[in-house]
């Protein structure tokens, strides 16, 4: 996406009543945001007959009709919106198109178009001279790099995409000799390894808590520490065995859903090989945390749980392994048990001194609106303090299951990963 | 996109008649592809009254119409198609709309469907153990990357967005010391900076062509000389100037668009200087080349002729920065003079000694089914050489004003780069 240079400035003399989203194509005019949160839509669909506007929780809760005027163009203006990042698409008498006028995103598990709602307290100020700058978007001092790679897989047989950040400095001279640790940070179902970077923001998200920008805007992220300097790596969460599949299954494979139970040794056996000869990391688990949001959560607690020699920091943000009172109905048409410290994951937290010693970090986020995540959150967090687990929980206020909580879990998380571990220079 | 793991081949007992197309999104059967380079387009379209694809011209030379099968589904089926990405979408009752089963491309000013039709030699090989690997797909050998970097502009007043490729070994400890000479990159109008890594494989080509992968498959790529390793940077090619614009004007304004009359100066006064600082790179003309396709090719021509102390070496692509006898309507009505290298870019070529020593490689390519920019290739190549400027002509067979060419051109391109230039190691 685009950013602002200029924000919305209703008060300002002539100035605009909305802009165009930042997540535009070049030139497009629509959708337009106003400066309270409201966002206007319009298309120009002449042959259809009925245009209803569908997305993300923080956009709209159904579908929502759009007005034809006479011309061919249909237009709707919702009332003030959910902050951060939605998907959507038009549903054109039954048909599921995109807008035209906005970039298109990877979700679900297609390209699907998305729409930026910037933060109410981010209006009339000045992304590039202010002081007030998102946590999620560009600042004016050095910046990280996103990196591509494609490695092959043995274990599915394929090609694949990986991307790669690096903070700040990894590339100066003065840092030649330094070693990072690393963070796998996985996306949800339906989405792909661009997420974190299109969606999520994470080299700006990164950038942001490594320098410390903690005058970056809004309460929530306002006063956050100060992250170490690490390497985030986001790869595909698909991932099937090619034929003949490896005779010792993985551990990870009774956790993980059927479309990614090559997950975990794809991971641990190619990914994580690939990334210690290209990047100078620190290749040990003191060094190596992995988190995830949604789905990505679920497998992010399944591969380090059955892997706890591999990584000693564990993140699930919305993670949905847990079943709970309100999803056991839900669990138990999946085939999940109820969860049990006493006998999940293997009952790896059966132990809880040894869990302990070993896992420096197990945190768990959920947005307060995603209600059946988030119930489940608190009670298996509860049901783990029993059972004497060490772990940290976050609720982000009023965020659905959507960017705007993973960026936020995001930025909480990664200031308490490897303040532990010796890092060598 | 993705890549084929196994090919097509249909004299295999129990092969498929065809293949989903790479750059469909994952699970999407349609578009599939067969063997013979025969395309079926199949999209759920209920309410529909009529349904035409179309898109570039190595895909369909005007809109066809897909047939409905009763239950919603339109369906047609190319004859034998052009190999190469091709962008597409659907027109719908008069709306232009993508198709959901495929990948969406930056092209046309917005995102658009595009597809990759395999070459019939590809037909029935397999791309991780076969010796024969397409000059844009990935390879068995070590691999280079691409970096995304945001710097904020101050000539534009907004961020902008570059790609860099760097080769394999680049951040091998080995190379700690090296320094590189560096391409500049341009996509065409209604593209942008991702142009290059998404449709053209620009990581593949350039790792292909660096390691001297030969036997990278089909006639005009096979037995290409083996690049120097460079860096290769892919920025936007829009730029106008943010309010006050400097008061004196960079010297490529004269040749650029009014959508990018800051391009030269972002790119001289900016970009390098970014780059620079970034990469271990040659910093000077001898280790500086420029070239871009269409609209960037243009580019690179208005920004080098008028920076011969930046760069010594130019690539056009499909360039039109030269008006032909055919073309001399539309130069007129761009109020562009007819090319003269007597008086075209400020008489830069009048002195032909003097070019010659400083520019070490002028070259100029085109798809001989672009018929007019070909046209104007030949003719304008003539006249400068009339003219004594030293150049080199290429001419792919068959191909049009799409990404085959300009990835063909590529792999002829970079083999000639920093041949004669001293690299530091």
């Amino acid at each position: 996406m685009r950013f602002y240079d200029r924000l919305i400035d209703e008060s300002a003399p002539g100035a605009l009543q909305a802009v165009p989203a930042t997540t535009n194509v070049p030139a497009s005019e629509y959708p337009r945001v106003y400066a309270d949160g409201r966002v206007t839509f319009r298309v120009h669909f002449p042959a259809a007959k009925s245009v209803r506007l569908e997305g993300g929780q923080g956009l709209c809760s159904g579908p929502v009709s759009l007005a034809q005027d006479g011309a061919g163009y249909w237009t709707v203006t919702l009332p003030p919106t959910v902050m951060g990042f939605h998907y959507y698409w038009f549903n054109v008498d039954g048909m599921l198109v995109n807008d035209p006028g906005s970039q298109t995103f990877f979700g679900y598990s297609k390209q699907t178009s998305g729409i930026e709602i910037p933060d109410p307290q981010l209006i009339s100020s000045d992304l590039v001279t202010a002081p007030v700058i998102p946590f999620y978007a560009p600042h004016p001092g050095p910046q990280g790099a996103l990196h591509e790679h494609w490695y092959h897989s043995q274990l599915t047989g394929n090609w694949r995409r990986c991307f790669v950040y690096t903070p700040p400095g990894y590339f100066g001279v003065d840092h030649a000799a330094a070693r990072y640790p690393v963070l796998y940070l996985q996306h949800g179902a339906g989405e792909d390894e661009t997420g974190w970077s299109r969606q999520g923001g994470i080299n700006f998200i990164m950038d942001n808590v490594i320098l410390g920008n903690v005058s970056s805007f809004f309460a929530t992220a306002a006063g956050t520490a100060k992250a170490k300097e690490m390497i985030v790596v986001m790869d595909n969460g698909y991932a099937t065995y090619a034929a003949p599949r490896p005779e010792q299954p993985d551990p990870s494979e009774a956790y993980l859903r059927p479309d990614s139970k090559a997950f975990g040794a794809v991971l641990t056996g190619e990914l994580i090989p690939f990334i210690d000869r290209t990047y100078r990391t620190v290749a040990n688990r003191d060094g190596r945390a992995i988190a995830g949001l949604s789905m990505g959560g679920s497998q992010a607690m399944a591969v380090a749980l059955t892997h706890l020699d591999q990584f000693s920091y564990i993140g699930t943000f919305s993670g949905s392994q847990f079943s709970t009172a309100r999803g056991a109905q839900a669990a138990a048409a999946a085939s999940m048990p109820p969860f049990s410290p006493k006998t999940s994951y293997g009952g790896v937290f059966a132990g809880a001194d040894e869990f302990n010693s070993k896992v420096r970090l197990l945190w768990m986020g959920a947005g307060t609106a995603e209600l059946a995540l988030n119930e489940a959150l608190r009670e298996n967090a509860e049901k783990l303090r029993s059972a004497r687990i060490r772990l940290t929980e976050y609720h982000s206020p009023g965020t659905a299951h959507e960017w705007q909580t993973w960026r936020l879990c995001l930025n909480k998380f990664a200031p308490l990963l490897f303040q532990e571990s010796r890092i060598d220079r």
